[in-house]
């Protein structure tokens, strides 16, 4: 039997703790996959004492992460404590600066440092694997890294946070608003005390930022995604989306443009009949379009105990069969700094829903306004009739730019008959 | 810059076609992914002369295959001529002799000598890789192979047949009989003009065997793959089916059970809101489960020339970057013969269709062979009435073993009341 790959794990938490069951109860498989043991040799955690369901005797304890990152006897790191800065960081730096492996499940380390980090570990001559940091159980960032290779990638998308499938799959099903299926949500455990990190995008983004790395060789840039949460989704704006055959995802999409790439997070209308439109609750879903393979999907647990485990064993068992492979697709050296696109130049169809009095000319008014500004309307739709008050009208549009929708949206709100902020979420044509 | 690899192409039909196109238009992008180019110098053909739409000059020629794969120069050699023997085991047998790496989009070679040809490329220090065999595009070889490493496999299926997926899908569309939809097919070049290989199953069970053998890590075991096409799906079946909220696909499907591996390709009834049963057309899709990662969806095209030719860029991308992987996920010297299970051992719910005379005391004959084989019915479902002819009557069992099922219609098909060899479609619970 050849040497077994030492691994120490710091961060005991779910994912942590799911990782140690993992190598042991598939120690003889994973033996046999790589042609060696992968063994868990040190761990570190906060409190030594906390019962973790886990027998952690025999292993080296270290109550500094950094410290574990430093053992002598540790080949991997595989970093579970989370946060982009801080201790996580500081065992990543470590880890690399000890001629070490390291794997990570954290996504805001590798949205934020992951440019840096790579140049360092190949500079070592170490791997920095992160699988487990994007879309959970889906091998997705070998997909990239690997099985697409071949392929110019013409757009990347997904459904990279399952509380925000769990909660607009829930408004769709049960017309309930946000606040409501939010705090059940919360109740039920798929939503945390503070949503604000998953509602509002940043954990989508997190990921959007690490795949359009991987999938257009170019540095990771956190800065340069649009970021919008779904907290304005409405049960109307779903109910409408239903009628006119969508559904309303929140969706991080990649792509070249001829403005640069563009990289964006928001609620999404996307044709009911799409693959992605059918993903539902805690599930997710990535689709990678290339030039080549044309329309590739992959879905799967995006989170939780055991799918995250099987990522960062995928990383491991990598590293024991001695396979080195550029941490985004290409040898860091490589990385192109490609321009990022303003989200002013996104191009794409647009709902637009209003709510106007219910009187003459009001219509005429708002198409006029859209005339001016060089927008085509593919439809509208009027609910119900009530003289004199307010009414939702509904407007699609054809392939507009961003920057004229919104200018044209300035001068519709500023109708008198118009009731309230014009609501507009993005079409994405899949 | 690092030196190229050079690889030779033997085969240049529409998929070595592609493969040589692919590997031009993405010269630049290849060679920055894998740190080195990926350059074609030497292919063969049958004819030489014959017009292709690509430039062959400055390639070296072969007129024999093998030749290919001894010359000095090439060190990949890419087998794309197809069949299970003959020239194609020839070239396979001869790289790997000439200590050459093999990549091949070849199931029926694979299928039939994959684990001998895994032993002597190990043995010789060069890599087998065959990502183009399964699934065309979707790089579900490298979902098993690595990506899912962590886990023990519970199931794996698929609709590996993108022909007999159009058939059905058509079938289903447009309510027609096989036979008319199978001639459209083959009008619009969706089926060969000798169809038995791809609506007889034979294709799909080539893909299944390799798929098994990586998923489970025992030696591909072909001929223990049970084997059932669709040319017995009638249109009554598929109605029936969507009545009672299914869908018939033809799917492959390998899962270990106490009696051993099952290996079985047969028509299928699935929940029409499952992944799989929403896959349509010539598209491929592959559900693999894991004990840690739960279900993971792969979907993609299956055939054709670029998604073809995009598999074997990733396997060629694995060997520029000089990463070395078991052909079958483990070593081939830890390949484990696993026992086959029979398909009399099957257990499932089936789908049963007779046509009976319409007329007293028939469902109760029938019932009682059901109860005396201990076989329990979910549901019954009779269409229409006419007394005294026949009409059809569709049984819907719970969990069976197929040996009771096939003896109870056996004795079923023999009472006078039944007129027709009693139909079984199996349901898999997804």
């Amino acid at each position: 039997m050849n040497a077994p790959l030492k691994v120490g794990v710091a961060g005991l938490g779910t994912v942590g703790v799911g990782v140690v069951k993992l190598l042991r109860a598939q120690a003889e498989l994973l033996s046999q996959r790589c042609g060696r043991p992968l063994e868990v040799v040190a761990v570190s955690a906060r409190e030594r004492g906390r019962e973790r369901g886990i027998d952690l005797s025999g292993l080296r304890w270290h109550d500094d992460a950094a410290a574990l990152a430093a053992d002598r006897d540790v080949e991997v790191v595989v970093e579970l404590i989370g946060g982009e800065d801080g201790i996580a960081k500081a065992v990543a730096d470590a880890a690399i600066a000890n001629g070490k492996h390291l794997v990570t499940a954290n996504k805001a380390l590798i949205a934020r440092h992951g440019t840096s980090l790579a140049v360092a570990a190949e500079a070592a001559s170490v791997a920095l694997q992160f699988e487990a940091a994007v879309a959970g159980g889906i091998p997705i960032v070998k997909a990239l890294r690997e099985g697409l290779s071949g392929n110019r990638i013409t757009r990347v998308y997904g459904i990279l946070n399952g509380t925000c499938n769990y909660i607009l799959t829930a408004m769709q099903e049960s017309g309930r608003e946000f606040a409501e299926v939010l705090q059940e949500a919360q109740d039920l455990g798929y939503a945390e005390a503070d949503p604000a990190f998953d509602i509002d995008g940043i954990d989508a983004a997190h990921k959007l930022a690490i795949l359009t790395s991987l999938a257009y060789g170019c540095p990771v840039n956190f800065d340069a995604v649009h970021i919008e949460g779904i907290r304005h989704v409405s049960a109307i704006d779903i109910e409408f989306a239903a009628e006119l055959g969508y559904r309303i995802k929140l969706l991080a999409i990649a792509r070249p443009t001829e403005a640069g790439i563009e990289q964006r997070v928001h609620p999404c209308m996307v044709d009911r009949s799409t693959p992605i439109a059918r993903v539902h609750g805690v599930f997710n879903a990535v689709v990678a379009e290339g030039d080549f393979v044309d329309r590739t999907v992959y879905e799967g647990r995006g989170a939780g105990e055991g799918p995250t485990a099987s990522a960062v064993a995928a990383d491991l068992v990598d590293i024991a069969r001695g396979n080195r492979l550029p941490a985004f697709a290409v040898p860091a050296a490589n990385l192109d700094p490609l321009p990022a696109a303003p989200m002013a130049r996104h191009v794409g169809p647009y709902y637009i829903r209003l709510s106007v009095l219910d009187q003459p000319g009001v219509i005429a008014d708002i198409t006029a306004i859209l005339r001016d500004d060089a927008i085509s309307i593919e439809s509208m739709l009027q609910r119900g009739r009530a003289p004199g008050e307010a009414v939702p009208v509904v407007l699609i549009t054809h392939e507009t730019q961003e920057a004229a929708m919104l200018q044209a949206l300035e001068k519709i709100g500023a109708l008198a008959s118009v009731q309230e902020a014009p609501k507009l979420i993005r079409m994405e044509m899949l």
